[in-house]
């Protein structure tokens, strides 16, 4: 069955964003020709989900490219309607659902790229399956939380360990069966 | 100069205990044998510090030796003034001055060893210079979170990342110069 992967940069104290959005901390471990295993990484994927804030943040900062290079699904969760752009459908419906119906379906995995309200509520279902999370080294100090309280206790399975020049920490993990 | 040094196991979701001071998720990694460098830690350091409640719930739950085994200094964060004990001193002034003051004397490292608000304090005030941080692989949903919000910004230099045969992760950082 197809997975369902976070892959995801945090700060040692838990912050995947400073206040406002801001995400100046990545520059920290900003390297030439270093991605940290990204590119790998989308090559198993089909199919992506996002909110909407980080999507039209990543459409503001990025560009259209990062979502739309026509290789994918990309599932905007939203409560907004509006049509379907290309490969990219705004999903306004029930999210556990939406990731139940795609998991059932034939295809490579599927990406879940934030924020932290999509990751919450795929962790309240227990819907994530995997989890590779890039450690900055760096204390934020305030922000948007990686993980929220009030979610199930979910046990884990170590995969893998990466430590890199730049100080960056790469923790891979699976759900446990 | 001497060190303060956090060594402490989180989850990955960033608690340190569950609700009511449930510290049972310490049992995924626990291994015959196996300290993940506990021991070679602390014959780095003479001096403990440690807040008053994580102090009783040690003594509760593990007995007095965990402290006051006669080799070092335990300084006991609290509101309520009480006699000195063998080498325990029940500190009611301010946490800030009492780390600046040991710094400054001769000795070997200084543990801060929790609870979570005598580590806050002392992140509030930039004062940790070494942390060791253990990751169980375990997400708990909810319980005390190792870092509060509304703490200063703070850059970190990685040393080492080990992995166990546990699951368990250790990330050693000190404190970006």
């Amino acid at each position: 069955m197809r997975k369902i992967s976070l892959f995801i940069a945090t700060s040692l104290d838990g912050y995947i964003a400073k206040p406002n959005d801001d995400l100046s901390f990545l520059k920290l471990v900003e390297k030439e020709g270093e991605d940290y295993g990204y590119a790998e990484f989308t090559n198993t994927i089909d199919t992506l989900i996002v909110g909407r804030k980080t999507y039209d943040h990543v459409l503001r900062e990025i560009g259209p490219s990062h979502y739309d290079n026509g290789q994918r699904d990309v599932y905007v969760i939203t409560r907004t309607e509006r049509p379907q752009a290309g490969r990219t459908i705004f999903h306004t419906g029930n999210i556990s659902e939406l990731v139940k119906r795609l998991k059932s379906e034939k295809g490579k995995n599927i990406y879940c790229d934030g924020g932290a309200e999509v990751i919450d509520e795929l962790l309240k279902q227990d819907l994530i399956d995997e989890f590779i999370i890039s450690v900055i080294p760096v204390l934020l100090g305030d922000g948007t939380r990686l993980f929220k309280d009030g979610r199930p206790e979910q046990i884990l399975e170590l995969i893998s360990v990466k430590a890199f020049e730049t100080g960056l920490t790469q923790l891979h993990y699976k759900k446990k069966k």
